[in-house]
């Protein structure tokens, strides 16, 4: 267990990074000890096994691997680590899930045990689903995992009524917004958003961090081409219709698509992965409407505002047809209170 | 501090019974160990000194006494615990917190330490605060401590949109809230819903339970005379003008005031030290606006709702004014997440 814990912390240093590849972590053990560790750094870069092996050299034989997700067995822009393993003497391999990608799909798993590799499938797989879900969310539907952030008050208001603000949550939970922003591929806003805040969707106070892609959902294509987002690579999801010249003539990448789940796809066919919902009410809405949230990252400030903005205001529906998260955690953090649990249910094989 | 948790547990015994005197527990300890121990029943009854001190007959001399608030000084409808445990020969005397009723306020402390005891002040002072939160109220501004109660969604909604409706929290949630109601004086519900609702404010569930004493705040005095709360002794709160015939030859008892402040001083005179609100937004934000809430118990239920009802609607402040919770806690509960918190300050010496 502990081992693959190491294994999923090497991962995650791959996360935001590896798309449309999934965070992989390996880590190498014999007699005990940590004979090699790695990770997937990036697409078109070696794979997690690759780099274990490489630090284990001569070591790997007879050594145990906990690898995060089914060694593969295709070849892709690198060799298969299947072949790796067995041809380095790994006498066993524990594997937290396996891959959803129709090219591995146990066949990982049956190429090690046919070579004679004890394999053990299943060790922290929660853990590994939920570092997994964007890539998995990708090969599987086609379009990335959706996580909705927002922060509200202890009576469930994200904002006073009208425009302007004041932060919602303490330094705590900006933080670990900005780690969220550094892990996942893409932030999306409304045009709403925009228009109000001009905003830096980047991520900021995360040692060796790197921003997401901004997306912007804007069915009228109104948004001011001078907003900052676009200086950062923003991407402009609109309507077949709207007149989005001016941001095509300054560079700004646009895809047009009729309904969300088609937007979606077409952010999926870019690549990216995983998606942070960080728009106001109207866009969290129209997500939830189309069954489009895969998962909640809620933070509750204890403090009573009165009058103001909900973090949803739709669907319309009774009490008992209200979604229900699974997988929920709670934390403290500073003074605030982080509520996650999941919408959807994670891909797996 | 082990033996005034137990001196805390036992004066719980008596929450929500004793008013409008406040709970209070003792533990009689010598060479550690507990030889006597008691609580204040009820008003009129003797004070939790008397039953330790009965318990331990000859014990109590040389024993330390932890009581969970000043013992008394003055002859009230019982003597004074203080001539009590001098002359039970308590060698040291342990107190929670300080009384603050003027006729006490230090000199029960004083008047040990002048007989030679030996006496420590603040030991879990701020669990016993909050024990005590309603005779503190009642003692000095007479009138309850009220404690909000509500159970909202994620997205902060306490019902769906319309009529009806069904539980936002879990049955751990709705068990605590019965703890609740056994433990405080008195509970509020606005005329909205008594009209929706018709309901049975009573304890269920808690073994020994008593029933609070239903208040129902309605300005016109519409609410329907065949009611159920009514056959529950409920108080009717409506102003100076309302045509409360129906309801006095009903034998309710009404009481008028203009404002709200006034009313929960009418309440006060009644006797009543703590309130549960537990009515819907308008009677929340009613309390809120006049700055009459003390204490905040929030369920959070992982689920969406969408459009709905929010706890709150009112007063319309920015962000930055909105009202923080002090001495927060956060509890697991069942699937449900329980914050409470406090808006004023728990009245000291």
């Amino acid at each position: 267990m502990r081992f693959m814990a190491l294994a999923l912390a090497q991962a995650a240093r791959g996360l935001g990074r590896t798309a449309p590849n999934p965070p992989v972590g390996c880590v190498l053990v014999r007699e005990g000890e940590v004979v090699g560790s790695g990770f997937h750094p990036a697409a078109g870069e070696p794979h997690a096994e690759v780099f274990a092996l490489r630090e284990a050299g001569e070591a790997a034989r007879g050594a145990t691997a906990y690898v995060t997700l089914e060694p593969c067995r295709h070849h892709g822009r690198t060799p298969p680590c299947m072949d790796a393993l067995i041809a380095a003497g790994v006498r066993r391999v524990v594997v937290a899930a396996l891959d959803p990608n129709p090219q591995v799909a146990g066949q990982g798993v049956a190429g090690l045990r046919a070579a004679g590799l004890e394999v053990v499938v299943g060790v922290r797989e929660t853990g590994a689903l939920r570092q997994q879900a964007g890539f998995r969310s990708l090969i599987t539907r086609g379009r990335p995992w959706v996580v909705a952030k927002y922060a509200m008050t202890l009576d469930g208001k994200v904002a006073a009524p009208g425009e302007g603000g004041g932060a919602v949550s303490s330094g705590a939970a900006r933080e670990r917004v900005m780690a969220w922003r550094n892990e996942l591929d893409a932030i999306a806003v409304g045009s709403g958003t925009v228009a109000l805040d001009n905003p830096a969707m980047t991520t900021r106070g995360v040692p060796g961090g790197r921003d997401p892609r901004p997306v912007v959902f804007d069915r009228q294509a109104r948004s001011d081409v001078q907003a900052r987002l676009w200086r950062q690579g923003a991407v402009l999801v609109t309507t077949p219709d709207a007149n989005a010249s001016a941001h095509e003539a300054a560079g700004v990448t646009v895809l047009r698509a009729e309904t969300l789940p088609d937007a979606l796809t077409a952010l999926g066919s870019l690549g990216v992965s995983s998606l942070l919902l960080e728009g106001g009410p109207t866009l969290l809405s129209a997500f939830l409407e189309d069954g489009l949230v895969d998962e909640v990252r809620a933070f509750i400030a204890p403090k009573l505002l009165g009058a103001g903005l909900s973090p949803l205001m739709a669907p319309a529906r009774p009490m008992p047809a209200a979604q229900p998260l699974r997988d929920v955690t709670v934390e403290a953090l500073g003074p605030d209170v982080l509520v996650t649990g999941l919408l959807s249910e994670i891909p797996r094989l």
